[in-house]
């Protein structure tokens, strides 16, 4: 079953790492592997693979993580607009996916049915724009349909090869955004680049108790492997969207619906007009524990900040695009950008042009 | 570092499974046993734990996997009230939560705090009523905040155990919530379960096209491994609130927001009274590429229904409550009870007393 998923073409399947260095441990790629025993028994010494990683990353100033503890919390939608609001502000950008069983990177930047491309320099991310490159696993899928069905050490292998195979440039920020939990992906991701230095991990959550537990185990994740949380961001933080964009419905107790859309519409015109121009603001989930703002103070982390759940913002998002260029998403983009500002006075920036 | 989460306390460590068949194959749980060497030499024989997963799973009717490719998409939520649902028809119910790293079960069931404990039958669920009992990882973390940092042959050797070693007497039904993607939990428990026969899976999405594309994967998986789809749930299928819990607003194009809603409420109380008990409806996300209904059309699987992103169901998970039990939740709780009573058509139900 475990070679039941489709097969990445070329040479991105996993292959043996050759003689582990005693601090990178026994590596989970040499697994069922022909030559565990000649290999294991060979002089030991620096892991190339680790090596060629801490050789590619000199050219990236900043890399931050992007984490949540739940999925489905927006990150993926997070990183993207993080991306986008950092190449507009003109620094350059890479952005790598390494959630290989469900990546939505692609989507997130209208890169859908891209493909990667390999030069005498390495693989070539796919740019949005020329300051803003994307790598992830949807790109090298034969059928984005069809699952990913792979056990740890194979994803272990495919992230290795995105930080030593990929040919970034010169990057002031390589964004990472992870699958949900604390589980290979992100133990591998910060094994190989603790030599190279990590600025820190950003970690999305959502307002209500369940996302906000394991938020707390994501915390926990970064300290113990010593990975500074640079803050969390607050997403789905209430539902807010013109009132001039909903339905009206009557509910009968038994459930029965009757849409009153018209009638609602055409009262609120004739009697309340100025209704029509204002956002109707829901709390959607219970936050009534303190949210992501008291789990900080409790746990001793920055808080960065909420971004309200947006429709526009999801619009966005669905089609590829940055909520910056949308005067649409006006309850959203200006939340995101007090993030991303807050964010820079953290990281200690200083643009690729200014020297590393 | 992969030893880096917390302990489980007493003998849930995983262990040598000890000599393993043919067709189970090399087992993950060897990688690192001390054994493995005379383990593999030893003479090959039925797995003994298969066989002890179904000797357990003899006493169980129905067995229901819930999925989704997504985080986050409450999945969590659905495999609770569907457990409740069941239990409420006076169903036998076992509800078994397989997400180690992000358990979210013990509370949306009402049961944070809980611990397991063992007695000559094996490890007991906790019971939510007599005829609903629950198993998690959650009961056995000695703190709740601290992450579960485990690879995946770690995580497999939990599963098996959850399975092998938990008496949960007769059931009509075991609910078994996996985590999102299609990794080692999700290869671990069909493979562990497949002789034992399962009903089939019930898969969570929401409707915007970014989750669908991961239900398409989770499909596939399904028919790769030959786990029937007994359907597709699409949750989050709008916001629907009373317009009376909304606030208002009037936001400025830079985002500054200032609360209106004191005047809004006494402007319809005054003029439109009757708008205060209607409902409000978002779509919230996208569905304009037609949603879950469509996705099932295309790829041939059953269609089971929507579930509205309702605040007051989400407050009863926050709270561990059933949303049948809630008079507020009268714009969810109709909408599941119609998705449980269509897939109780498809699975072919006489309960544990009629016989098995």
């Amino acid at each position: 079953m475990e070679n039941g998923g489709q097969e990445i073409p070329e040479d991105a399947n996993e292959h043996c790492p050759g003689p582990q260095s005693e601090s990178a441990g026994k590596s989970d790629s040499c697994e069922g592997c022909p030559n565990q025993e000649a290999c294991a028994t060979a002089p030991k010494g620096p892991d190339p693979d680790l090596v060629a990683i801490v050789e590619r990353m000199a050219t990236v100033k900043h890399k931050i993580l992007v984490l949540s503890g739940k999925g489905g919390v927006g990150k993926s939608t997070f990183s993207a607009q993080l991306s986008f609001a950092l190449a507009a502000m003109d620094f350059q950008v890479g952005l790598l996916d390494i959630d290989i069983c469900g990546p939505s990177i692609p989507k997130m930047l209208g890169l859908e049915g891209q493909e990667i491309h390999q030069s005498n320099l390495g693989w070539s991310p796919v740019y949005v724009e020329s300051n803003l490159g994307v790598m992830s696993i949807g790109f090298m899928l034969p059928n984005p349909d069809e699952a990913v069905i792979w056990r740890g050490p194979r994803k272990n292998g495919i992230i290795k090869q995105f930080l030593k195979d990929v040919y970034w440039g010169e990057l002031d920020f390589l964004v990472v955004d992870a699958p949900p939990g604390t589980s290979d992906e992100h133990i591998s991701i910060v094994q190989f680049l603790q030599a190279t230095g990590i600025d820190g991990a950003i970690i999305v959550t959502t307002p209500q108790q369940v996302s906000l537990i394991d938020v707390r185990k994501e915390v926990s994740f970064c300290k113990k492997v010593g990975l500074p949380v640079l803050g969390v961001v607050e997403n789905m933080s209430g539902l807010c969207q013109s009132l001039s964009e909903f339905k009206f419905l009557s509910v009968a107790e038994t459930g029965e619906q009757k849409d009153m859309t018209e009638w609602v519409i055409a009262q609120m015109r004739e009697k309340v007009p100025d209704m029509l121009n204002f956002f109707a603001f829901s709390e959607v989930f219970d936050s009534s524990a303190g949210g992501g703002a008291k789990m900080c103070t409790d746990m001793g982390v920055p808080f960065l900040g909420k971004v309200p759940l947006d429709p526009q913002l999801c619009k966005a998002a669905e089609e590829g695009r940055s909520c910056f260029d949308d005067i649409k998403c006006r309850v959203s983009a200006p939340a995101i950008k007090m993030i991303v500002d807050k964010l820079l006075s953290q990281v200690k920036v200083s643009r690729m042009e200014d020297g590393a």
